[in-house]
């Protein structure tokens, strides 16, 4: 249990819930090979874990010798093994000491973040390890990151640590409200990003007075034909968009770029969003996660497991 | 077309999008009989409505030689035959004038309402019948009414007229998120009123910042053992509650009663709601469709159909 861990190379894993991605990175933080496959925890039966993490990453490993760290729902009490939250104020150094290892010097799961606001806690599991690359990406130590999706978060940096964050169950409000809600009947969830609809959205999301009112208008604007069938999914899209901008209120005109993390396809959706509320942002993808675990891996050198 | 109505009695009846209720009143307004079906408009096959209501109401129609009046979706696009909305402001009388009739001087839809805030439109059927029915039984020309439901309206009433209104999907969202969403996992829908619970999520929601976040506290709370499983769709119904008392801004302490008129169970809940932000409420059920029935039929007297 005294092992040293001396990084070279890293096996780089963010295994969500639906999905999981690898990468193989060189001791710079390369990315020499990477996989990506629809086996999410949620995929993996009970016990299943070990089987399945040496048929993907087995050859690999002893192909390098390098250690494995996996970020995200892995850590989960649904996941291979629970690597309880760490709470904020917390950054790389907290990570690192503590780790969830699976197999001492070998394989290891990054611990989500815990946060509480008003009594009411809040959680990520994987997000602080793409916040953490992003920021290194970027070479800042301070800032506000956006993942958008399912449930998007919001974090904010200050001297390389997660002071606080919130989610926001955005992309699941969509998805229920597009495909089985009442606005369903209207709404074409497959027609084509439209971008005054979305602006319209936004724009509307701004001033209130609430999305339970907000979203029924995507019923109404249907029904008086003010806005066509096609145009109501990026409307909605918007309004939902908006409502997350609206809660977070950003002031206008703020000097550093917000750092969005995510697919293209939502990160572009946010930017053009905060650019309609005069404010600039930056995009990273899976790059992100890639940078993160590396730097993490930098720090434990000599860290004894 | 030239019949007038001398209105002794009326079967009145309340046909909405998944129930049917029918009433027949005397002269006075005093309910004879009463009944309620699972025959909402939905349920109905294309053309079906005059075999339905024949079979329903036609032997009392005979009996009485009252004529009938339909508040309700049966006056939508889907219904019997479009009643198309009023714009507010409306009362009585404009109620009155733009009866659709299915058969002159026998069978009238009532229309619904129609408002338009900020470019964008708003809509109610069988919900103003309701109100004008409550004002009507509490003595009153002016207030505020709320309809919990799932579509919640709130509207203003002023001098007789509706001069504004509000839908708030607040039902709606409630059964997504408590039955298909991720909060469904922990949440026990079945679970008895928890008071406490449902105080706690309506005073949570006065603060914000957002229900896309607040409903995610659904969830930590449940993984942190923070509230019981039993505890978490009251706690969910105060926060979609209380989010509707946020965005109406209510002043507190106001000398009125708001009028509340729906089932006992959402009347119960949005009167104590209510009573946690100081301000008085005074409920009505299913009298409130008939009393607002049998007005506009009595002011309908000597009305050429």
């Amino acid at each position: 249990m005294h092992k040293t861990i001396d990084v070279a190379a890293l096996i780089a894993v963010d295994w969500g819930t639906s999905s999981l991605r690898g990468a193989q990175l060189d001791a710079a933080g390369r990315v020499l090979e990477e996989i990506a496959l629809p086996r999410g925890i949620l995929s993996v039966e009970a016990g299943g874990f070990p089987a399945l993490f040496e048929s993907l990453f087995g050859a690999w490993q002893r192909e390098s010798g390098a250690p494995c760290l996996i970020s995200g729902m892995a850590g989960s009490r649904q996941g291979w093994i629970e690597a309880p939250y760490c709470p904020c104020p917390a950054g790389f150094g907290e990570l690192g000491r503590h780790l969830a290892w699976v197999e001492p010097g070998r394989i290891a799961i990054v611990p989500g973040l815990s946060v509480v606001e008003d009594g009411v806690p809040d959680v990520m599991r994987g997000e602080e390890v793409q916040i953490f690359g992003a920021l290194q990406l970027a070479g800042l130590s301070d800032g506000l990151c956006v993942l958008p999706g399912t449930h998007s978060k919001w974090a904010r940096v200050q001297d390389g640590r997660v002071i606080g964050f919130r989610s926001y169950m955005t992309g699941e409000f969509y998805a229920l409200l597009s495909r089985h809600s009442i606005l369903a009947r209207t709404l074409d969830a497959e027609a084509p990003f439209d971008a005054p609809a979305f602006e319209a959205g936004v724009r509307r999301a701004q001033a209130g007075p609430s999305l339970l009112h907000l979203a029924f208008g995507t019923r109404t604007l249907a029904l008086f034909e003010t806005l066509p069938q096609a145009a109501l999914a990026s409307y909605l899209s918007g309004l939902l968009i908006g409502e997350e901008l609206r809660a977070q209120a950003l002031p206008a005109g703020s000097a550093q770029d917000i750092l969005l993390i995510g697919s293209d396809t939502l990160t572009t959706r946010y930017a053009s969003a905060l650019a309609l509320l005069g404010l600039r942002s930056r995009a990273f993808g899976a790059e992100a996660s890639w940078a993160g675990l590396h730097a993490i891996a930098q720090g434990m050198k000599g860290i004894p497991t």
